[in-house]
């Protein structure tokens, strides 16, 4: 099998991207290195199977090049702006790597007859919706940040062109996925301040903001068992993936203070019941149907903090 | 009051601006005349509360100039590609002319501090969900065209940027909607077709496709009954809007034939269930909430099929 990867240089691309040459795939991997970096995918310059592409998914051109070129039967599409609270300042950036690069791609794949897809969707197509049952395919949908927006746009576009061109299209909402080689983020965040300063720590909002945080060798081996052991057939399969304990701001503080061996860093809330304005405070998702079919993550949320912390200090990639 | 009407000089665009200057609007269209015609609002040239730009809303510079110079303070957004078939040949057509048209307008609602939106969404957000209960936020959506895949990622954006913005948005889904200066669908294909050969009609699925079709006129009551009348706060606020009765495609036949006078017009089925790949064959959605909110359709499905036919038979315009 051939896979095309899109942000494969970014933070889960690049774990997804060794987990497939690991069972033997060719992997095309297409990034702009907006957000991503060369050194995610450094080690993989010697194999024979590992294909890079420095390009922007929004050149339709370039990109249709690309797919003549390389025939990829899988398109594993993760390329988009992670970084919600920077694209909370400017939509354009959402509509333009989250919403743009979706529609290309499948437009991309309808003219080579590429059938399957994987999609890198979120959570936060929910929207604030605490208190809620969030279960796939049932509840409302109304998204507060222009990422979420996007990302359901995406999601939209994604469920017309499965059943227009008959894809099999598995589409995973993603919580927060923390691990090596992470960009941004609130355990990102923290380390950096503390790397500048190890006397205080700014916290967004009150700290009490409560989150599961995944972590992403969970994730990729989620995708790996949808992708290569089940049959998931023509049409839209969407999942929650997650974890079902969460963590709050403050606890994510401690433990990135105690990994970097600091005592008494004086932590300074900003206040207020969210980090910002279309970030969502407290949030927990249905993930019985995941769970159904055969997946459940081996770290519970402190756990993938603790463990993120510990890789991330030690510099494991 | 100032509205600023996209699609205005389309079908329905056009009976909306109609109806805002009759309760003393001032009126600001846009249009492209892709799809829209002049001969819709070329009654309206002599009236002072009435300007007209011919205008891509894709151009985003010249829109933000459009938005500095009217300083509307409300915006009607009907501009879209209402022609699902030929989306459903040329996607691009539904990225551009349905998806990027709403991100333009919302960020420059944004902008320029812009806070009333109403949109013209589609019951085609909800896909093919023959026998489900299609209720406002709480069933799945899952769009089968292009077009119902644009409007809905559009609605996600609203939703976004209703919520980082504090706008008050009001989003109706509309069905088939008929009536005088309808440009596309099946009862303005049928008059086409039979003013071209009126021994024969060629009928696209097997005829028994079942669509509610609402008046125009119904529907422009509802829209200015809700921005009017009453208050619908921050935030989106979201109405399926139509009829409980339905018309099959052979029924509306019929009509066309009887409206025209023809007797024994031979009808050819091309045969299947549905009249295109896209096209959602039979389909029903909940009223209750509009119906709560006060408002009902005046016109049966079948009424307003009639009436239609003998509005444009007649040509009133």
């Amino acid at each position: 099998m051939k896979a095309l990867v899109t942000g494969g240089a970014g933070f889960i691309g690049s774990h997804l991207i060794d987990a497939l040459l690991e069972r033997g795939w060719e992997v095309v991997c297409v990034d702009d290195l907006s957000i991503g970096i060369r050194e995610n995918i450094a080690h993989l310059r010697e194999s024979a199977s590992f294909t890079f592409y420095e390009q922007d998914i929004c050149d339709m051109e370039k990109m249709d090049i690309i797919f003549t070129r390389e025939r990829a039967n899988y398109v594993f599409h993760l390329a988009a702006n992670s970084d919600i609270q920077a694209g909370s300042e400017n939509p354009t950036i959402e509509y333009r790597n989250t919403y743009t690069t979706t529609f290309n791609l499948l437009e991309c794949m309808r003219r080579h007859d590429v059938k399957k897809l994987f999609f890198a969707s979120t959570s936060a197509v929910y929207g604030d919706a605490e208190g809620m049952d969030l279960v796939e395919g049932s509840c409302r949908l109304e998204p507060v940040s222009y990422y979420g927006g996007a990302k359901m746009g995406a999601e939209a576009m994604i469920s017309a062109y499965s059943y227009m061109n008959r894809f099999s299209s598995l589409v995973f909402r993603f919580p927060n996925v923390i691990g090596p080689r992470l960009t941004h983020g609130v355990v990102f965040d923290f380390l950096r301040k503390l790397r500048e300063d190890n006397t205080r720590l700014q916290i967004l909002g009150d700290g009490t903001q409560s989150k599961p945080y995944m972590h992403v060798r969970d994730l990729v081996r989620g995708i790996m068992l949808f992708v290569i052991d089940k049959n998931t057939g023509e049409g839209v399969t969407t999942y929650n993936i997650g974890v079902e304990s969460q963590t709050t701001v403050t606890h994510i503080a401690d433990v990135v203070c105690a990994a970097m061996g600091l005592a008494n860093v004086k932590y300074e809330y900003t206040g207020g019941r969210s980090g910002w304005r279309g970030d969502v405070p407290t949030f927990s998702y249905d993930l019985s149907k995941i769970h159904a079919a055969g997946w459940r993550a081996e770290f519970t949320s402190d756990e993938a903090v603790k463990t993120t912390m510990r890789e991330v200090v030690s510099c494991k990639r």
